[in-house]
């Protein structure tokens, strides 16, 4: 199969690495807007070859979309309109935005809209990792409008990369995306934002950070030419979900504020429940 | 050295094990209220033998106090009053309170307030570790109202645990751990009742949850024995803390509500400055 990526960042990277170590690519050539990406790519042997776009797509059996989701977005129908037989899939973040696009396209149906959820806080092409998918889930959405030999191919990718399908409609997608996904780094860009806030009155408190200050707040590092778009696309689902989470983070104020041991021991004690979704 | 660990959870429970594991310890033996966890503790290989407080003290030259801060702060006195010659020290994650209390006995100079910066989610004896405090850091708290002898013998030990030490008061360090700990704490168990209010509605979006989701949550699942009485000795700190988080938080919403693509550039950009911080 010769497959072409679109985007050679953190997520297209991984993906071609992903395809020609499970020897589903017998050619994989890369498209990126940025000639260093395209560079490091090839150097990095993400990628056997690096073209223009229409080249690309037209040699190609199967076309993975990953840039950002405002630009898939944008060139979901000019990508589509030029399709012969190709099948084409997207990893964007958000799968609304893109369908409501693709729908405008008379090849809609080569299209199937995929989010693998996988990522890492960094991005570019020097971020791409191998085995990067194993074991996640992939969410696929609106199976419906595509055609069954496209759904059929890209299903049996994503179980060759070693992830469990799950299908949902997209608007699904985005309101699940904003509680799994989307909330953890707009907590975490805050975090960042609040601590850093402090560092200007004393630098000596990064000397004591630690596992936990780590993890809650390494998505901070997270891109904002991914990240923006994604929330600007999600945004009505995202601020519903802020919302839950300051009022969430109000009742803990209430609780100290008031000194009510009770009632900061029931919210602990329900927040001790996620110990049955992750382990 | 005889050394005495009261309380085998988490970190007395690990301090324990790394003591024994540098050769630091000629015998060990343990204290906790909880007879599962003396047993537990016992099999574990934690400790030689377990004892009565009164025993265990009177027996030692180390003493080291790793029971929950609302605990240690109501034991201390009594500790240091029984001592004749021992050093004591305490791993608390709150520094003033303790530090107030010991104040009140004549054997102050024997304690030595110290809070290595190092913690899982994880609880009892059964959490214990090897190798858990290595490359960490150590803040050694009020060092002055300690004897030189006791303060060289806890440095020694933390040195030789492969920790780096901060001098610093019990005010800033205070202070310093609510920006640093505890407000990733209260966000994370936020974050979960979050998340958990709304899987009553829909059990699916866990089948997602992915590793940005796991790391900014998972602390949500520490033990609410040893957190509340932190958050509850800390509560002004924390009060500060939370409230410039809230206020950061609004301005990602504000930034959402009024489509700012400027200002959410900034907020997300200011953010990623914490690269400098956490690598």
């Amino acid at each position: 199969m010769k497959v072409a990526v679109i985007g050679l960042g953190l997520i297209g990277g991984s993906m071609a690495l992903a395809l020609k170590d499970k020897n589903l690519a017998s050619s994989l050539v890369g498209v990126d807007a940025n000639p260093e990406h395209q560079q490091k790519a090839l150097a990095l042997g993400l990628v056997d070859a690096v073209a223009g776009m229409e080249e690309a797509v037209d040699a190609s059996d199967l076309i993975v979309l990953a840039v950002p989701v405002n630009i898939a977005s944008q060139m979901i129908v000019p990508l589509l309109n030029r399709l012969t037989h190709q099948v084409l899939f997207d990893v964007g973040s958000t799968k609304q935005s893109i369908c409501t696009a693709a729908d405008a396209s008379p090849n809609r149906n080569r299209f199937v809209a995929t989010h693998p959820m996988w990522g890492t806080e960094y991005s570019g092409p020097t971020s791409a990792v191998h085995g990067a998918f194993e074991n996640k889930a992939v969410v696929i959405c609106n199976s419906e409008a595509s055609d069954a030999d496209a759904l059929e191919k890209t299903s049996s990718i994503y179980q060759a990369l070693g992830m469990h399908l799950l299908y949902m409609d997209a608007a699904a997608h985005d309101i699940h995306a904003a509680y799994i996904s989307h909330i953890s780094h707009i907590s975490s860009f805050a975090l960042a934002n609040t601590v850093l806030e402090k560092e200007r009155e004393d630098n000596a408190i990064f000397e004591m950070a630690s596992g936990g200050f780590e993890s809650t707040v390494r998505l901070a590092k997270s891109n904002p030419e991914m990240w923006m778009p994604i929330f600007m696309q999600n945004k009505e689902n995202i601020l519903d979900v802020l919302n839950e989470h300051i009022s969430q983070l109000r009742k803990f104020k209430s609780s100290l504020e008031k000194e009510d041991e009770g009632f900061l021991l029931e919210l602990i004690n329900n927040a001790n429940r996620i110990r049955r979704i992750i382990k």
